[in-house]
């Protein structure tokens, strides 16, 4: 997942630009005696639903199988392909009502063989692996000598020459319970870093992988899609980094000379193919046309076999409505499932989230759309297989509506956050620029970004016990949102 | 570390065979006052050594040094002669009285490209390594089918034809404090497993590596040398070996067609090479000649930099005598820090070992020795950098030696063994067999098989607190065993 576009976000929410676009909408004037009994049966209903998704073990049997039979699902792949048709059968076999898969165009990345190794004053092999969308160096690699940089904006504001070397960016991700410390780092030094070090006559680009662990693994990620500018650019291992720290603190004394670096990297760019998105729909009875959209990515990187990113986030979010499915309770509204495309990879106008722009283009954005559906609420689970502490809601049409939920929420050791909702998921962001409000079901990230993107992300750090606590709070606040009369104001995301 | 040893010798103790060449000395008929005085003496002075070891941080800080300079220290390759030429350097520095580098051939094998793949049902790429003194694929690899036993027992046992195919092994390690569960695969699977299949006609051989651990890497380790003889063998990340189980019940189920694997492994004997050891003294004021020796193996496997295995064996044992110096107390008996090179790897003879039973050859056997010292205790701290629990002692003149030195370890939370030690550290087998007495301080080896042999072996694995609670147990354990009058019975190893 992105923390980057949060990190944005919240950018601009501090710089004072209008997150909500429409004012409160205001409560509903009058909850007569119907109304009111009939809010008691949904809370009912959802109560009833939270407690049957725990310890149902449906989103850890679909993990399992998912990640067994298709490992890593490289956006635009074979295995990305193949993964989604088995989805979309294994989402019939469950009961949904319409399952669709709609193919759309993207620009393809591929890793090549890639090492480094340290040649000199401290010979030894690093722990690296390419940015996604960068370029490759000749077969035989660079050789050239290093410049170690503590932070990113120590390198920024460097008035050392730095034509022809390697750039070593050491600065460290911090670790936090919302990723923003990951957010940081990824919209700053991995997106943008390698073309800052370009401008300055660099000849590779090497920083320290955006992991808070201690693990040697090198953590992958897209930084600025790089077909015709760009230089060789890789992510290093934590304690490879930690390592050259203390080599830049021999340096510093005087007791080491420059370190010269030899990196190899051979990504190629294939040029044009195709991912897919994967639609399935539980329809309403009532309002089949008001929609909420859920979901997760599909694709993953293509070193560890995309557990916690993003095949949990699918996993959750089907159980949900496959609760609601196997209780024999279908809501007034309809829940359509979404399993994007392509969230990870960079794209040559550097935007990404290509599968979440076709889904918003065909059926969110009016003048390209082609139905007249409403999209009343989106959200994306797309934060790895912890619990579940908050949950956060676009300003509701009833005041009283995350007291209803907190309530709900409350056993499973999740509050319902005051302040409206600023996430909602990297493939919930084009459809809330066409004014689709987004929630939060807020995952803790603490452990997250251990091994996000690194080949360490498989089926072992999945504990089904936590899988199953958010299934239980997406399954309740589904429920209540799609049986109830709750509204959302819209909300238009730059 | 090669725990295979303790389980062989486990299994000969088991098996009825004499572990202990002599029998009891028994305790010296008369302790008067004197001998109880100064055994006072001895035991308050080991209590201080203990406490000033605790946060002294010396171990930790050369470990540092010695991982973040030299990396990887294959046997018998520069980075390993390099860090012995540094760490002779370090000795003398510290205040060790005599430095000796002595240098012994060796058989040398050299990692090439590795990866491994399935190609149908379920295509993905599986994290590898060969393991050391394995044969190389053509550089095109192997591309065969493969045939899963779930146990090495059930490889033996099965009639399936496995002419041409990857027999891969799924066995499991057992997480143990002692290691046991690693010796009985490392003996088994490990060792003796490639040559099983190819006598069995197999083109390759693939088994779970032998780590306790659920990240996704791969463990490094020798099997038999096979520079005649012998198919490529490798060892697969334990997740990737949980998923080829998962595979391996859709087979069994029928839901699943055979697995076709391709392994590219190109590793290549390089013909005869020289390692060496690295042999300090501090030497003792009355009894010079009476040596103990101590120490722990220079040599790592070349994918992690041998933070665990073994630059803390190293670490805790150097810094043990550094304590003594630092406090200005000099031993009557002369403690000699060996740093063994090339402990990990086999050799054509498979017997492995070659520092220490050069060490051996020159300073320990009567027949072949250039001195006419006694070796009198010998012991190797080569099992991590966890906590110390127990301390195993070969059989002693005195009685109540076990007693003394359970008053002086006790702070530490570690107590005396009854049973006399069995192990001592692989490097202390060749004198074992010209019956030097061993002893054993026992590390917390539950996690050792996390990361033992792995890229992750790196300096973060090391908790600075453990490293001294070692540091101060060995010097407590020394000090009264090299200044007191203690003598202990030979033993034997076959």
């Amino acid at each position: 997942m992105k923390v980057v576009f949060m990190h944005i976000f919240k950018v601009i929410f501090l710089a004072g630009a209008t997150l909500f676009a429409a004012g409160v909408v205001g409560a509903e004037a009058d909850q007569g005696p119907t109304v009111m009994a009939r809010a008691a049966d949904v809370d009912a209903a959802a109560a009833m639903l939270r407690d049957q998704a725990l310890n149902k073990n449906v989103a850890y049997a679909w993990l399992t199988q998912l990640t067994t039979r298709f490992g890593a699902r490289m956006a635009g792949s074979a295995s990305e392909r193949k993964a989604a048709e088995w989805a979309a059968g294994s989402l019939e076999s469950m009961g949904f009502d319409t399952i669709k898969i709609e193919p759309f165009d993207l620009q393809l990345w591929q890793r090549g063989a890639e090492s480094a190794e340290i040649l000199s004053p401290f010979p030894q092999k690093l722990v690296v692996t390419a940015l996604g969308g960068s370029r490759a160096t000749p077969p035989e690699g660079v050789d050239a000598e290093a410049t170690l940089f503590a932070t990113y904006q120590e390198f920024l504001d460097s008035k050392v020459d730095l034509k022809g070397r390697i750039v070593v960016v050491l600065q460290p991700t911090a670790r936090t319970q919302t990723g923003v410390g990951y957010g940081l780092n990824s919209g700053s030094v991995r997106s943008r870093g390698p073309l800052e070090a370009k401008q300055r006559g660099a000849s590779a680009f090497l920083m320290r992988a955006l992991g808070t662990e201690t693990h040697r693994f090198a953590h992958a990620g897209a930084t600025q899609f790089q077909t015709k500018e760009g230089i060789p650019s890789l992510a290093m291992s934590p304690p490879d980094a930690e390592a050259m720290l203390r080599m830049k603190v021999l340096q510093d004394k005087g007791e080491a000379g420059p370190l010269r670096i030899k990196i190899v990297s051979t990504p190629r760019f294939l040029g044009g193919g195709q991912s897919q998105n994967v639609i399935a729909e539980f329809r309403g009875t009532e309002k089949p046309d008001e929609i909420i959209t859920i979901g997760g990515h599909l694709d993953s990187w293509d070193l560890g076999t995309g557990a916690i990113d993003d095949g949990s986030g699918m996993a959750i979010t089907l159980a949900a409505v496959k609760t609601m499915i196997d209780a024999g309770k279908r809501p007034r509204r309809t829940i359509r499932v979404v399993l994007y495309g392509a969230e990870e990879v960079s794209q040559p106008d550097n935007k990404g989230l290509s599968g979440a722009q076709a889904y918003a283009d065909r059926h969110v954005n009016p003048a390209t759309r082609v139905s007249s559906e409403t999209h009343i609420l989106t959200a994306e689970s797309d934060f790895g297989a912890d619990v579940i502490y908050a949950a956060s809601m676009p300003v509701a049409s009833q005041t009283d509506f995350n007291a209803r939920l907190g309530k709900i929420l409350y056993p499973l050791k999740v509050y319902v956050d005051p302040k409206p909702a600023d996430g909602g998921g990297p493939d919930t962001l084009p459809s809330q620029r066409q004014g689709v409000p987004a929630m939060d079901l807020r995952q803790n990230g603490m452990d997250y970004f251990d091994t996000h993107h690194t080949a360490d992300d498989v089926l072992e750090r999945i504990e089904p016990a936590k899988l199953d606590q958010n299934v239980a709070a997406w399954t309740a606040t589904l429920w209540l949102v799609a049986n109830g009369d709750v509204t959302f104001n819209p909300q238009v995301r730059k």
